[in-house]
């Protein structure tokens, strides 16, 4: 048996760990990884590295993925299928794990039904991919968006400011909603709870009017915010990510605007999908690794690792075509609680 | 209505954020909070502070407890119970939230079943309480550990090297086997898991045998270690935590012995139960406080809040009584595919 | 003898550690320190709070200022310095220690002039003040961004990207350069050093000619580019800072515009300047809080703590009145070596 | 021209920095570098790895050394400088880069003195290294401890307790010195300042009578306390590091019982020696390299790099042969003024 493992789609926290432990995982089963650059492109390009033991040693704690990744979908691609399977048949590649969020996973859907021999890995940092409680990654961008809005808290405290922290999340808020609440926002702004800009307004004057001098906003990229003009419609990337700028910039000028109040701000961008994992995320992607081993060796396709409450298990690929998944109400009513 | 809220036992982060939590929730709901300081002892000495949103501003991303804690029983005291009663009463106290580990709940469910209203929010740094997945601290407790682990393999790696990483868990191993996983250890030595001295030296040599000059062993300091000497015993508090030195320092000393290979310990004893909790640790304590305060509310006393999955829900305070939450063993499983 | 403190002018980590350094040094010394709300402001407005070891306890580790900050100058004000004598005279306060940046020391070098008692404090994150070599808030500034350049490295290598991180430094490149050498940035730019776009541009396309896949473009805020459009002259604040986004999005923009490479970009704003010090800034501010307070005993108004080497000296207040500091060239060049 | 770069010693974050540094501004000077492993001893053994610019890339934010090291002296094995000559006679190598601590650059200095053609870069965490004003390493070390420490006070102050944290530092107390004033220490142990233990309690004790419930004990692993019992000399190993355990642990336990308070300990051990650098580490690492550099390029060999104030200047390797560099007296007394 011998199988191969590609990432695509955007970069992740965790991902060179899941490829540690199919490696490590599959020699243990008996089974050889070989390990394709770039995605799907690196199959259809017969673009392999041979991974071993010593070439996963040490990329646990890395950022990124050594693989490289792309976002090309082969289907796309005139004779992309046909050379994807060639390059399968010259090296003798019976498996392949896909890691990578939805338009990955669609693609290894899409080869499973046609036939191959496909498992995945569910990936993003945004948590929004439905089957999954949680993806790696996520605990990652929560946490340098969360230690970003405390650094904020502070220097807002000394001042009478607003503080806008724009965050990743395109079409949910778990973010947002997560790094929201470990710091303290007083207004956290997301896709599924779409907000007049006049009510944010009115919840920023009055906490003032209670004597707190400044507000700690914190928005997803995707977020909808009625009347703040272009920031409805920020030029977005394949992935719903707002490309360069985006509702941040726009909501802090039209707050200021509004409420007269100073304010500046933050978009931390891709330093929430970049850098060495949490270790929460490390655990979670070895545990998908080995996870999609396993699926690899029972000869399971068509299915990917998932955690559902604190255990593995496994689900059709076919679920990523659901809706994305979007934050628990009950949660954002928990952060409504210490809003103003 | 008014309730109080105390915290008990050994220090964890996010205690703060669980205050600040049940303070704002009971506001929301229209009941008032006191503070009670030092734990038990506090509603024995009427040892009260007033809570209300002020003095809980800016302490979710503090370490510690503003109210003090102490591992004092009640029910050891001559007149401990009629004492606690009388501050009650004094001060129109119906309802105790009770934060604090298995001594500190155990006290909880006796005073609820002598008709007190009690309800309670587990916290252990261990995360050993049965009953619930996870409790808050216990990220934090891992990330710290998992650091240490970063930046001993760095150093390991630019010598020849057995290094030692003593971390907290006197009778379950989860801090050890999750920042193991997480660092990359090469053997994790937990209670659950009782090994011979001399087998932990042939793994080490197994490694070297295969060029690899360095071993990472992740000890908790409940560990059982047959053959090493006095480390069977070392002196332990209250709560099982080896007091001064422990098992760290014994095995280090041991394996080098044993071995021929220098060997370096690090003990870092408090520094996991202490600093500001990670942004995990901060929303799964401001969703404990916040679902105990509601506990009070609906008068569901006799319970706690407990994680099952991702979600918060209600527990019998009866159920702390059940033998520590061991690992799983399945992960340590995942654990030992990286071992050697 | 009682001195007062106040803090002006931006936030900074390490504000904290001089307020408690001069308080607990004047303890030791014999006099007492009344602490001043909102820089000059609360001197006008009679604004003070009683500080002593219990007031200063525990915030050595804080970011932001107890005390609030402001940017009003009392000269400017229709009766400002008699209202600031009657604040002195009332409350029986002899001398002054101003912590602040150039305006903040302006002020009261000016006062100084006029017979006041006043010794001062350096304090930028910018490092640009003439006359001392390092300020306390630059290293936390510098270690913020190399983190978030670090991240960024990892995300770029992942995919074939531009990442442009916009960092602090209105007047000087003191940020950009250090954090861009601890991060290893391809690119630098800084105020100093003024550059034709194209000549990026060329910069960025040699790299990928050598098989570079990634490029990390680091921006000071105030840095001047040739030929990109607006970017020559965001709105700035009364600190000189870019208001709204600023450079960094425009040079995003631009960049990918005339490489056809997809460019991300960070802007890091306040993050730079809140949240807690480094250790080494803590050191730094706490030497500064100490010096101060010895100024004011030996009665060695005019003067301000500055770093010379590894001493704190003093300097008069009036050398804030150069032209601000600016990089070392031969620093630059020594980043310039890992260019391209 | 070619040259060598080895690093001795033990481990010390910056090292990847300096051989990258070398590296780059050696090939943008004309010369290459060759990489030895493992010290002196890879010149005796003809142990090399060329080294070019991919060799270095990503290695700038590594902690430990990519060449390995050891602590061997040609000088004291037979034949050992016959075959050093041999191995830079055959690879065709004319100087040498050597970054070490004190015994690493005696045979960098022996060697000079018999002809050969040597550079030195002084490298310690320890910052004890005369001639130089600073070291790379110590300020990741000093961050690391002041780190544990800030954990320590908060859950110091939630119990009533001693914490003891031992941190390195066996001939001079730079770090700890450093670290507790930056984490506010109440008290501080260095080698320069030999204390009675029965000092060291009644300090405490002057404290609890305060009303200060806790006492944050920083002790450096080489300082003298009188009256602690075995403590005088725990077993020590070539660079005067106690090996296993040490005077954390006896004094803990001495000041337990002597005060009656309870006590834990903190070994930090080599996590302050390894791990990435801290952005100001890079900084000075990458400026000694790139130094070094231009003194092999200038034949200004029997030199090497060191910090004086905020410049890198030359000094004579002879220099490293006076006594450690003990602590600023003044600095001491500055943090002396927070103790108690």
């Amino acid at each position: 048996m011998k199988a191969a493992i590609l990432t695509g789609g955007g970069d992740c926290p965790g991902l060179n760990a899941v490829i540690r432990a199919v490696v490590r995982r599959g020699e243990q089963l008996g089974f050889q990884v070989a390990g394709v650059r770039n995605g799907w492109r690196g199959l259809v390009e017969n673009d392999l590295v041979p991974l071993d033991r010593n070439a996963v040693s040490g990329i646990l704690r890395l950022g990124g993925t050594i693989l490289g990744t792309s976002r090309g979908n082969p289907f796309d691609r005139e004779g992309g299928i046909a050379a994807l399977q060639e390059t399968l048949r010259r090296n003798g590649i019976e498996a392949v794990v896909a890691v990578g969020s939805r338009d990955t996973l669609l693609v290894a859907q899409r080869l499973f039904e046609q036939g191959y021999q496909v498992v995945g890995c569910p990936k993003t940092i945004d948590n929004d991919l439905p089957g999954t409680d949680y993806t790696f990654g996520f605990d990652t961008a929560v946490t340098v968006a969360a230690e970003a809005i405390d650094r904020l808290h502070s220097t807002a405290e000394a001042h009478s400011r607003i503080m806008v922290c724009e965050v990743m999340g395109g079409r949910a808020g778990h973010i947002a909603l997560q790094s929201g609440i470990a710091g303290g926002a007083d207004v956290i702004l997301i896709p599924e709870r779409p907000v007049e800009l006049e009510e944010v307004c009115n919840q920023i004057k009055a906490r003032q009017a209670r004597g707190k001098r400044f507000s700690i906003v914190v928005v997803a990229e995707g977020a909808q915010v009625e009347g703040a003009g272009e920031t409805a419609s920020p030029e977005v990337d394949a992935y719903g990510h707002p490309r360069l700028g985006g509702i941040g910039t726009y909501l802090a000028r039209e707050l200021e605007k509004r409420t007269s109040i100073e304010t500046r701000v933050t978009v931390l961008g891709h330093i929430q999908r970049g850098g060495t994992p949490t270790a929460r995320d490390r655990v979670l992607a070895t545990r998908f690794g080995v996870f999609a081993a396993d699926l690899v060796h029972q000869k399971r396709f068509g299915q990917m690792a998932v955690l559902r409450g604190d255990q593995i298990v496994s689900a059709p690929l076919s679920q990523v075509t659901a809706e994305p998944k979007q934050v628990d109400p009950a949660l954002f009513e928990t952060a409504a609680i210490f809003f103003g």
